[in-house]
């Protein structure tokens, strides 16, 4: 039934050429990152590398090369003899043994006199979509969804979200929340809208009059109802996943599939207890970002988005009040008391101040879903809720302190029915507690200067795209 | 359009009760976790605890009870006059204001003095399903989804599995890993098989003729094919998140929705490669966790299913050969060399090795899916493709090494169609490359002994259920 075998895989495989510089190999070869190989620690020895082809440049005497391995922006260049094989194209992965040496450049500390060197994979340049020497658009590569990662900006961007995720789960961890894995598939509906996906078997066993889960279910649009679940145990959670919106939109800032990081505190006193955990965060991950990613992050400042920093000094966060009735521009949405925000409104009021994040607490009750609580205050009646609204972005958070008084909640009709559970969280030990949303694309294109939230995730999902 | 002024929520809320114990009050009170308060370092403090009674023990002068927050598994006793209200009950919410004391007790290094005691939330303990003083099975609590947090068997579950969440993100970072965020919805399908959730939107207004994202779309059952674009521009990548399976199936190593960890690594020499990354994962992420969590680990393995231990000096991992032909033992599914393994099987392979993880490696080519690599052995045909079997569980990881030769890959017929993509990857810069999925719950079952795969998640889906 089973071989034990395991068989011994060929680095060199079928495609594979190895061309020998010099017949001369040490025992003692390591294997390196090329951000390792970098550091310039390992000067003199005998080292192995294996990466991408990043450019080639030959020379009289030598050709030049760079090899990159997606552990860092900066690739290693590689001096070997100028007698090498066309199959050395951008594109095409190598394996090269050599010393590591110090450069006479000043362009890199570093560099590999190559010994041996195995092409492992050819690359097509003709066929290959991204060309040597050219600077692609986040646009042109976009059409590539399988091959961008191999693009200095695409995959500095992944190392940014990687270690901003990272970040994130530091700061909470630090700050005691337990993370919760809240469910994905869900039969609520957090939000009160319409905008959901559903979810049954394909294929032709399913019988189709009968739900699989036995009730209608649904992508969840938010983790919130299960966080606080479980506010009735932990004084702080969080979660930090995918959220879905079926919304038929194809803007720069709407995605049916995105990332959201949601908390809810437990014990909360006020909506600045809520906003300080949110200040908080942002900060904290940014620097983290900063301090990790710079050369990424400064691709991005650079090349991609000229122009753009992220200015943590300026972050006053500023209580926004009613700038807009004030203001002599004029709107194309209504601007009355009992009108939701719109996207020229955040604008304009995160502009009004000067082009720094801004808190707008405080929306009127009627505009806001069932869980968020009342202020009691006449004549406007409010809920204590609050939204974070970034340049360029708009909103980036969204939350509000939640109703925990049984009789204010009952007071909301249709609760006793579909959400009988979320009253026994108010009948069993409740206690006041509050939370928010991040719209964690939204927060990598706020510290990158990103335009187009297509660009800051992998395999961006939205209506009629959905590819591979 | 707003109001600016911050509401201040008085913690006492509608239902809550002020009791004051003395009438004195320090003004540099402390706000601390239970898990701080008990490291008794501060001693003498006038410290405020937030949390929930656990305990409710009256005595002849005073009265002693306890308060727990989920910071950790261990309450904090307090000590209060005996005159207090009937509302103290098990369940309820309260916040206590008092001096850290030294216990005189063994049982707790420190106890809290009460000043002051607000009951923040009430807790019938009539209606409460769950009662003071009784130990409820994991069967019973799971009745209570949006409660069983409030016990210490699952909140100290959450705490595991938040920690070991954080175990295996930090084994992947220190080993240089990009984390990437593999999508949900996905128009592919990995494995080949059928048991698929299919998503479009819900409601009146979507046209059931057209797919909203123009191609039929499906809940991702893993994360690998994605992974594999990574790694062609990335040395390692991995992937942490949720996956399903529309099995019709109640057993209890099943659930339609589930975690999945998922590595993949390039530059892989060997099947063996995977397996040190594999062992590596296990006994890393295994190591923190019983660092970090002793003391929630130590309940499970003492009160929820005794006699469990995680043996990781056993752990000798095991080349299985073909032991099942060997064996003395009937089974019900045939043994025979191109039948696959079933449940009986696995379990007998890890009996046989003395109830330790055993690697079973060298598949029938014919059973694996189009991207496993072929070994080009006869007269078995086998591909490279391994699984870690571990006892109680079954199997925990599968992984392969992929076919990266991409005349091979076209030889399997249909992939010029649909995969197009899939062969990009091999036109353009191929290398060998493997990976593994892990079955985070089935993992969590592993380290703690836990028998159904419903109690070690926070909310569970699988047929016919979808709570909350």
């Amino acid at each position: 039934m089973f071989q034990t075998a395991a068989k011994t895989l060929s680095v060199a495989s079928s495609v594979s050429r190895a061309i020998s510089v010099r017949h001369y190999c040490k025992k003692t070869t390591r294997k390196l990152r090329i951000s390792e190989a970098l550091l310039g620690s390992e000067l003199g020895a005998n080292v192995k590398v294996q990466g991408w082809v990043r450019s080639v440049r030959p020379q009289k005497t030598n050709l030049f090369f760079h090899v990159n391995d997606g552990s860092c922006l900066q690739s290693l260049q590689i001096v070997a003899g100028s007698d090498l094989d066309e199959l050395l194209t951008f594109g095409s992965a190598v394996e090269v043994t050599g010393i590591l040496k110090k450069s006479p450049h000043q362009k890199q500390p570093v560099e590999l006199e190559a010994e041996q060197i195995h092409i492992i994979g050819e690359c097509n340049p003709v066929d290959f979509p991204f060309k040597i020497k050219e600077r692609h658009s986040l646009e042109y590569i976009r059409q590539f969804p399988h091959l961008r990662c191999r693009t200095n900006a695409f995959s500095s961007l992944l190392r940014i979200r990687s270690e901003a995720t990272t970040a994130i789960h530091s700061y909470f961890k630090k700050n005691g929340f337990v993370q919760i894995h809240t469910p994905i598939i869900t039969s609520n509906d957090c939000e009160g809208a319409g905008e959901l996906f559903q979810v049954e078997p394909s294929g032709p066993d399913y019988d189709e009059n009968e739900n699989f889960f036995s009730v209608p279910a649904f992508l969840s649009v938010s983790g919130q109802l299960h966080l606080e679940v479980m506010s009735g145990a932990f004084s702080g959670v969080y979660t930090f996943g995918p959220t879905f919106r079926a919304e038929n939109s194809q803007s720069r800032r709407h995605l049916a599939e995105f990332y959201m990081v949601e908390a809810e505190v437990s014990f909360t006193q006020s909506i600045e207890d809520l906003t300080k955990v949110m200040e908080d965060m942002f900060r904290s991950s940014t620097e983290h970002v900063l301090a990790h990613c710079a050369e990424d992050v400064n691709l991005f400042h650079k090349h991609v988005t000229p122009g753009h920093r992220v200015s943590l000094k300026d972050n006053n966060l500023t209580w926004a009040v009613d700038i807009l009735n004030r203001s002599s521009q004029e709107f194309a949405f209504p601007t009355d008391w009992g009108c939701d925000l719109q996207t020229e409104h955040e604008k304009y009021l995160v502009k009004h101040c000067g082009n720094i994040p801004v808190f707008v607490t405080d929306y009127p009750y009627d505009l806001k879903p069932f869980y968020a609580r009342d202020n009691q205050d006449s004549p406007e009646h409010t809920a204590a809720a609050v939204d974070l609204l970034v340049p360029g972005v708009g909103e980036l958070c969204g939350g509000s302190l939640r109703e925990e008084r049984l009789d204010l909640l009952r007071a909301r009709a249709g609760l006793e029915d579909t959400y009988s559970w979320y009253l026994d969280l108010r009948r069993f030990g409740s206690v006041p507690h509050g939370g928010f949303g991040l719209g964690f694309e939204r927060y990598l294109q706020c510290i990158l200067g990103v335009d187009n939230i297509k660009d800051v995730i992998p395999f961006p999902r939205f209506s009629h795209s959905c590819l591979l």
